[in-house]
Formats: structure tokens, sequence, C-alpha cells
């Protein structure tokens, strides 16, 4: 692929002052940062003067097999208790012929238009779907080719002791390359806490995955269920590799246990996963990251029959972040943006990350005066680039050549 | 101006399904909606083949005499408490030129490009700033010439009877023409629930002034601060022009008062007006609307000294509306459509409002498939009518010809 300098941009890095530098980039990787073209006489320049660079935005919580994006519009149907809503979601799917690789394809394509570079995706496994919505997922990734880099995550959605035959697609769906295992619940759906508990983290311990449990449960039932998956964590030695998305409970339980929990989150190295959705307990971002935890951001659902909101863009995203949180600081603010890249980063266990020599350049390049102002302005993607090369461009994805 | 055929639309009104009708306008008015080409030979035709029609957006609270927008970005500067907020806004508008004529023109040029018709801005009055931004608000307004209309409210944002001169300040107003009297916190801010509001009612009677109180008082404190507002409200006849903005108390207090109160303010004719703002506690809409309590919506600051975020765009504040009452469902999502529009509308008085014969041609022509969609999806804005009149084509303002 030979050589890029990306010119005249402003860097960030979480936590510092944006800095104009260069970036070198040699056969897809971030060669150097602050190296002058004169180093590199042969590279090839794009000139972004003034442009503000971020690294590739992570969506790290979403559900792409469920996705009608790209398709005719479907108003919402289910009413708002939670079991109507899984029923219709159950009812429907096959109706509208969900898994659906072409809008699954459809939605990817809009988020690396909008700067994403990694996406953790909750797929559907259950009897009734089986492994099609993985295989669904899998195809449209390769039909991105490249463009993204996709991870699933093995997801009884409709319970695991519950719904017999769930724990034996998992295992298959681990088996078959998933990377991360899945839950639900465990109290509030499948009544057993730590039957279902003990099941996932056999499974990951078993074939090596990742944990990542939906965590909806409330209050004291849902801290208690915190304190099991630290425990479990902590013993399997799993610290980096176990998240809660959602997790409820941990704004609204008393603030004194709460900073017990935060700091147990983050002596484990269990990372909070949150989607700023709707009106639903949001995590305090400030609180966790000065305590060390890890933050990611995701959008949940996109466009499904969970609900119709979601646009794939990780700076809007962000943004809900940083409103529900009610950041106002730049620093504040960009607490968000970190959570919807570093966090995310944390959360995928990417090795070599960010704006640094030897990462792979996968970059965002907007018209921003800070990276706050980015957050807040949502700005059309001038460039972004997945190891190294040009994946969209003024907002659009770049076809093939 | 002669006469002008929308052809080939689909027009919403609030709770019904939305009809393909053309919509012929006669010098600046909807003269019929539904009509045939046939009818008006020599109108000039604008096609708008599947597009959705909406009536102009309300903003129906705003503090424009506050904004930075349209300058460099203003990393926000304050910390958290009221009082430091309250004390960097006195301390920053100096330094910064606030009010500033040509930020506050930037703004409304931004919110007309996004289909706002309607403005209702809260504009600070005190000693300090005398009436200052009701000019500059003023000034701004005569240069948008024509294509908005913009209410004003005298606000006294730093207390009334803590703050000696503001009373006579409010007055002065009144007097110039300001509309509406404003008031803040009568018991949390003033210390004195009774003597602010006395003072504020009179004034309205005095003078003919519609109110508008930003109530961010919560809990009982602020429900009773809501009864108090609804007694002299029915005491001095003034159903239908008297407004609570945020009212964070209502959805603070328990289900069975919380009913009672929606129950009164929807007989007292009290409108609310929410921001959905941050964190904020956000009314139940669906609630508020099923009483026959009015709702309306409003961005609150938009790039000011009290926060960095807002874009002027009414869609997009729906879309926070929405999203903090957990709608999905196309009716519910339409109920804050419903209060970015008509029920701004009817905060403001307006007497013909609406997609109907008589009322002016305030119009908003995007690509949605339904009116959720367009609060989902916020479409660029295909066209802007004000009065008849095209101001905006394409998300941008069209210029003085």
């Amino acid at each position: 692929m030979g050589e890029t300098l990306l010119c005249g941009g402003l860097v960030w890095q979480p936590g510092l002052d944006v800095e104009s530098a260069d970036i070198l980039i040699r056969d897809g990787v971030i060669a150097a940062v602050g190296a002058g073209t004169d180093d590199s006489p042969d590279a090839a320049v794009i000139d972004i003067p003034g442009r503000l660079v971020l690294p590739g935005l992570v969506e790290a919580h979403c559900h792409l097999d469920k996705t009608l994006y790209g398709g005719p519009w479907v108003p919402h149907s289910a009413g708002e208790p939670l079991a109507e809503r899984i029923a219709n979601d159950r009812n429907r799917r096959g109706e509208l012929g969900i898994p659906d690789v072409d809008r699954i394809t459809a939605l990817l394509e809009r988020m690396v238009a909008a700067g994403t570079s990694y996406v953790r995706s909750h797929t559907d496994v259950d009897p009734e779907v089986g492994l099609r919505g993985v295989e669904a997922v899998r195809a449209a990734a390769a039909r991105l080719d490249g463009r993204v880099t996709v991870e699933q995550v093995a997801f009884p959605q409709h319970g695991v002791l519950v719904n017999p035959g769930t724990a034996e697609l998992l295992e298959e769906a681990l088996k078959g390359g998933v990377e991360t295992i899945g839950g639900i619940d465990p109290a509030g759906f499948d009544r057993d806490p730590v039957g279902q508990l003990d099941l996932i983290f056999g499974l990951a311990e078993r074939y090596g995955a990742g944990i990542d449990i939906h965590l909806h449960d409330g209050g004291t039932l849902g801290a208690f269920e915190f304190e099991l998956i630290i425990e479990r964590t902590e013993a399997a030695g799993l610290g980096g590799r176990v998240a809660i998305s959602h997790g409820y409970a941990l704004p609204q339980i008393d603030a004194a246990p709460r900073e017990r929990l935060i700091e147990r989150l983050a002596a484990a190295g269990v990372s909070l996963v949150t989607g700023a959705v709707y009106d639903f307990p949001v995590p305090p971002v400030k609180k966790l990251r000065a305590a060390g935890a890890n933050v990611a951001c995701g959008h949940d659902g996109i466009r499904d029959l969970w609900g119709p909101f979601g646009s794939g863009d990780m700076l809007e995203r962000a943004m809900h972040l940083a409103y529900r949180n009610t950041f106002r600081r730049d620093d504040d603010i960009e607490l968000a943006l970190e959570a919807a890249t570093h966090g995310g980063a944390r959360l995928l266990g990417l090795g070599a990350y960010g704006i640094v020599p030897g990462a792979p350049a996968d970059l965002v390049v907007v018209q921003a005066e800070t990276p706050a102002a980015a957050v807040v302005t949502r700005p059309v993607r001038d460039l972004v680039l997945k190891n190294g090369r040009v994946v969209a461009r003024d907002g659009e994805l770049v076809p093939a050549s």
C-alpha cells in the first residue's frame, strides 16, 4: 500500500490538548505521528489543514442482526411491557425477513461512512433462529471487505435457562468462532442468577471467549448481580475480558454502595457499556473513569422491532452519553468521546489502537474546533480511514475501486 | 404575491393519517388544502411529490440574547452548581460582547433554515443589562425581514425580588411592547413565591401580557408553586395565556398528586413548556395531552454560557422529547412533533395556524416516510415557507432577492 501522509491535522489524544501533527501511514499502520514530509518524500500526501483527527470510532453495543435499516419504515408495533416487546420481536422477525444480510450491510455501510472502525454486535442465538443471525452478520461483514471490523456476541435474547436448547447453541456459536458470549438478566429473566452466570462463565473459560452480559435488572437486585459477575471475573482471572451492558442498577442505587461498586468494577477489570438510550438510567461516566473503570458506548438497537431510533453515528451516540451525564465542559464531553473510541477499544481488547505509531491507521477527520465541539455538532466526516485505506469521504462510503 | 400551488405532498394533521393533498397559497395565506391545479390555472406550481408537509415549527423556549452561535467555540467555563453558572454568565457576557445582534441573527437564520416559523425567546432583563437584550433580539429579528416571527419574554434571570430594579425594568419592557412577562423559581430563587407571583401577575394584568415562568424548583415545593400559578391564572381569567417552563416538579412528584396537577393544568389553561435537556426531568407528554393540557417544546439555551449544546433544529428537539418519553410508536412520537408545532402555536396564542385554509402559509417540506420518521431521521428541510414565501431550500436560507 505504500506510504500516505496526513498533513496538518490536529490530533486528539484523550486527556490532552489537541496537537498539530502530521501522521505517516505505512502499509496500513501508523508509522509516525508528528513526522514532517521531509522524512518520507514518496508518501502520497493528503492535506487536512486544521482538521480534527480522531481514532476510528468504536460501536461497542448494537444488534446488527435485528436491524431494518435501509428498508422501508416499519412503525413500532409493540406495547411497552418488556414481555410484549419480546413477543413482538419473536412474532414479527420472520414476517419481516430478519435477519437480513442486505439490511445489515446497509447499516454497516452507514456506520463506516460515519467513521466507525470497530463494531461489537450482540446477535440473537436461540432455538428458533439458531445461528442464522451469526451467519448473516458474518456475511454482511464480509461484504464490507475490511472497511470495518465486526465482533459478535452470541446473545441469548430470550433467556438461557428458561429457553431449552439455547445453552447448546451458545456453545456451538463459540465453537464456530464467535468471540464473546452474552447473557441477559440472570435474575429477572432466567430467575436463577447463579445458574445462568455459572453456565456463561463456564463456557467462556472453556472456549477462551469474552463475556458481555445485558443487565437491565435495577436497584439492589441488579447491584447484587454486578457483584456476582465481579466475583466470577476475579475467580476466573478474566479481568479485562468481561463487560456489563446497560447496568441500570449502578446509577439507581444509593451513592455509597454505588461508589463501592465502581471501585470493584475497576479492580476486577469489568467494563460498563452504555447506550444512554431513551430515558433509561445512564452510568456516571466521570466517576467511573476517575476510579479507573472502563466505559464503552454503543447504540443498542438501530431501527429495529425494539424501537425506531438510532442512526449508526457514534458521534451522535457520544452526544447522548454526554448530554445525559449533564456534561457541559470540554474535558467532560471528551469523556463521552473517549467511551466511543478508546473505551470501546479496551472493551474489545484491541492491542494496538489510537493515533500512535504501531496502531492500525483507523482515523476519522472532521471539521470541528475542539473534540467536544465534534460531539456537539457532529459534523460530516470529511475522511474515514480503515487500515490506512480511505473508506469514506464527505460522509459517503467510497466504493471499491 | 399571487398564487402558489404545492403539488403532491403528504399533509400532516396531528392525530390523523397523512393525506395526499395539494396546498393552494394565495397572498401568503393557505387558500385551500386538497385543491387541484384545475381550480387555479395561474398559480405557480411547486412539485413536491410524496414529500411530507409539516406546519412551520415553533421554538417555544429559547434564549436568543445569550447565544454565541456562529462565533468561535467557547468552552464551557462554569462549575456545576447553579450559583456558579449564574455568576459565570454575569461575569463573562460583557467580555464576550453578549447580547450580540450578529450572533442572534446567525442563530435565527439557522432556525429558519431548519423550518422554524415562530420563536419565543426569554430575554434577560435586569439592572445590569437593562433592556439591551430586548433591543438586540428585536434588531436581529428585523434583519430576518419577516422570515420568522419572534416573540419575547421579559425574563428576570437573576431574580425579581432579590434583584432591586428588576421589577421596574420588567414593567418598562412590557410598556415598550414585549409580549410576555417571565419569572424564575419564585420560591427557590426569590425566596417568596407569593411575592414574586403576585408582582408578575399584577404586571401581566396591567399590560395585557402573557406569562411564562421558569420553574426549576423540584418535588413538593415546585408542585406547590404549580398550584399558586394555577390559582392566580384562574383568578385573573388568564387561561390560555400562562405557561410554566421546565416544571421539573411535575415528573418528580408521586403519581397520584401528579395526575391531579395535570388535571388542574388542563382545566386552568396553563401550558407546560419543556426542552428535554440534559438529564433533567421530562414531563409525561402523553398523560398531559390525554388530559387536554397543552405541551410546547423548545431548546432552552443554544450554544451559550450555560452550555454548548443546541442546534436550533426543532425536529432534533422533538427527537429529544420523544426519546426521553420513551416513545417508540409513530402515534406517540407524533405527540413530540405536535409539541414542536401546534403545541407551540397554542402557547403563543396564534389564532390561525396549521395546514388549514385561512392560516398563514408557514410550511416545512421534508423527505420522510411518516411524521414520526421525520423526528427520528431529521432530514434536510427541502423547502421552508413563511407566509407563502420560500425562505429556505435544501437546508439553506434563501437570500433576499
